[in-house]
């Protein structure tokens, strides 16, 4: 199977949940949160060795991160970097790259990837998508299943039914987002697992199931595609796109296909985080003797009396911190965020409300 | 009495307890804190109206902020900024102006006061100071008292003894730095005052309290006075002070002038704060609906479910604050202080570790 998918890495959308770290122009896939030495994006690529040849990697991104995402990845292939006049939610990105893959590599296997995961085992990692790729070829949509430890209503659920293949079940019914409760119930069933947010495909498959929930879309892609690789691109494109419904895959394809019985999942057991907030980043990240993350430049940095709390530092800057728990902290050059660990949900919502106070040249 | 007091302003200390806004190179009396649009420096220079004539007006202060001193305060005459080459205590810094303005101005009647305190009521602070320097005529070293509502063991306390005359009382017992059990007795007693760190005397009561209590100190300060205004001033200024005793008036005079009965007390009751460290800033302006304290810019400023809470910006960054209660923010170009208010009187032990481990720069 080595080298036998093609991967979509999903690289959109501006992180304002990791604001200040994350920027409209500089969005958080293209940071190294983790102070590993390789931003989000590269982290992602780097896991698709032994999954996908280098040119057999695609990127779906924004135009103003065009020069970025190929600048980190020199081995894709520019013409793999596939983007978007503007963002239309996941459904349209997936749709265009399966279309234009479908016709650049009839019979493609697909694996579709967030740039802004992080994930532990790289080896367990290749070997479930490896799984899902053998039920793609089966004809399943399949999904990568995430262990439910808490009720996170952020996240989609996977129902899980019959086995279908060695490490390989049925998914009785895809919930993208539920209410709290029932998100408490699918975590206590011991039935559910979350939807880790990467998907494989055949892309017949995928396309089928597109032409049946979103005709419209699968229309728009598919014109989109036939003129991709011509000098009609940018034109087709800058018509179409703007009328595509803007809707995630979870909503328009997968909910409606596990209903119908077309979604398999591969159970993920390598440590894996959506960094979607600061909170989960802290999680995800080693802990010192009192509970205290403290990313980037640690020169000028002086904490004490200090539990619970994260410290970002992505400036030159001195940052002093002292008899706080629980708190999160980012500072870069032009803007710091301090906020309770409980807080950390709300910063999306006060970067809105700072650009709309006339602060848009910090966002 | 108009006009017939000479005032000495004593701009010295660094400040640290006030980092980042408070620097080496930048001391806390050359900032407007308040937002009032006059620095601390300048706020003390503006009360003195109607108290002392501009050129009766004196600043003791260090060489590296003569500059700053004399652009903030044109109208004090350039020979009246005396220059210690080097921090030694408030004794020899009041030594220093007592014994140079007895040789310009004999029997001329001395104000002295701090350059970083607040004062809410300018009228009764005159009238204040007016008193006593009525008891200074009398030959009193005359202090100003202020209800002692807390037990504060970084301050002065003076024991009230008998009326001298309209609003002038005796000081008994001068203690400074009080033990926290004796701190609590006092303010217990209804019999004790704050001791503002204010003295108004004429010159000639001071020096030969000095020349009791500090024999050495006194023959220093009068040696380099009798070579103020020649040209051997910088030579025996180089060459003495370092050898004068670094110690405070309070302990090196007031203690045993008030065991004598030669201290006298005025009741101020105008609204004094001295601006020791950040949560004694916060006290001393006034709160939000939220008890929160907003001081500098507020453009980029986004603070929200934060109570109790003090953010001072001194940069043109963006600052987001989110769900917090009870902390300090302080923000400038090129250093940030978070802390809770409990900890803001552990600031400088924190900046000295800041500048022992490397941070000499933020200092």
């Amino acid at each position: 199977m080595s080298g036998m998918v093609t991967s979509v890495i999903l690289a959109g959308g501006s992180g304002t949940r990791l604001w200040p770290l994350s920027r409209a122009g500089n969005p958080k896939f293209l940071h190294d949160f983790t102070g590993a030495g390789r931003s989000l994006l590269q982290a992602t690529y780097d896991r698709l060795e032994g999954i996908s040849l280098p040119d057999r990697v695609y990127v779906v991104t924004g135009a103003s991160h065009f020069e970025m995402v190929s600048a980190q990845l020199p081995q894709v292939p520019i013409a793999n970097i596939l983007i978007e006049p503007s963002p239309r939610d996941s459904c349209a990105a997936i749709g265009l790259a399966a279309a234009v893959i479908a016709q650049r590599s009839p019979g493609a296997i697909v694996g579709v990837f967030s740039a802004d995961h992080l994930i532990d085992d790289h080896a367990s990692f290749a070997k479930a998508v490896k799984r899902a790729a053998s039920a793609a070829e089966a004809g399943y949509l399949a999904t990568i299943g995430i262990p439910a430890n808490r009720p996170e209503i952020q996240y989609g659920y996977l129902k899980l039914g019959d086995v279908l293949q060695d490490g390989v079940r049925k998914v009785v019914e895809f919930k993208e987002k539920p209410s709290q409760d029932a998100a408490l119930r699918y975590v206590e069933s011991g039935t559910h697992l979350w939807n880790a947010g990467m998907f494989v495909f055949c892309t017949r498959a995928f396309l089928g199931e597109l032409a049946q929930q979103q005709p419209g879309l699968h229309d728009g892609v598919l014109r989109i595609a036939r003129m991709w690789d011509t000098p009609n691109q940018a034109a087709i494109l800058a018509e179409t796109w703007p009328t595509l419904p803007k809707i995630s895959v979870d909503y328009a394809v997968m909910e409606a296909a596990a209903a119908a019985g077309r979604v398999a999942t591969v159970l993920g057991e390598f440590g894996w985080t959506d960094i979607g907030d600061f909170h989960s980043l802290a999680d995800s990240v080693s802990h010192d003797a009192d509970s205290n993350v403290l990313i980037g430049q640690q020169e000028g940095l002086l904490v004490r009396d200090v539990k619970h709390s994260t410290v970002i530092s992505s400036s030159d800057r001195a940052i002093v911190v002292l008899g706080l728990d629980n708190v999160i902290i980012v500072d870069t050059a032009d803007a710091v965020l301090v906020c309770s660990s409980e807080s950390a949900q709300e910063v999306k919502e006060a970067v809105q409300a700072l650009r709309a106070s006339g602060g848009e040249r910090y966002i």
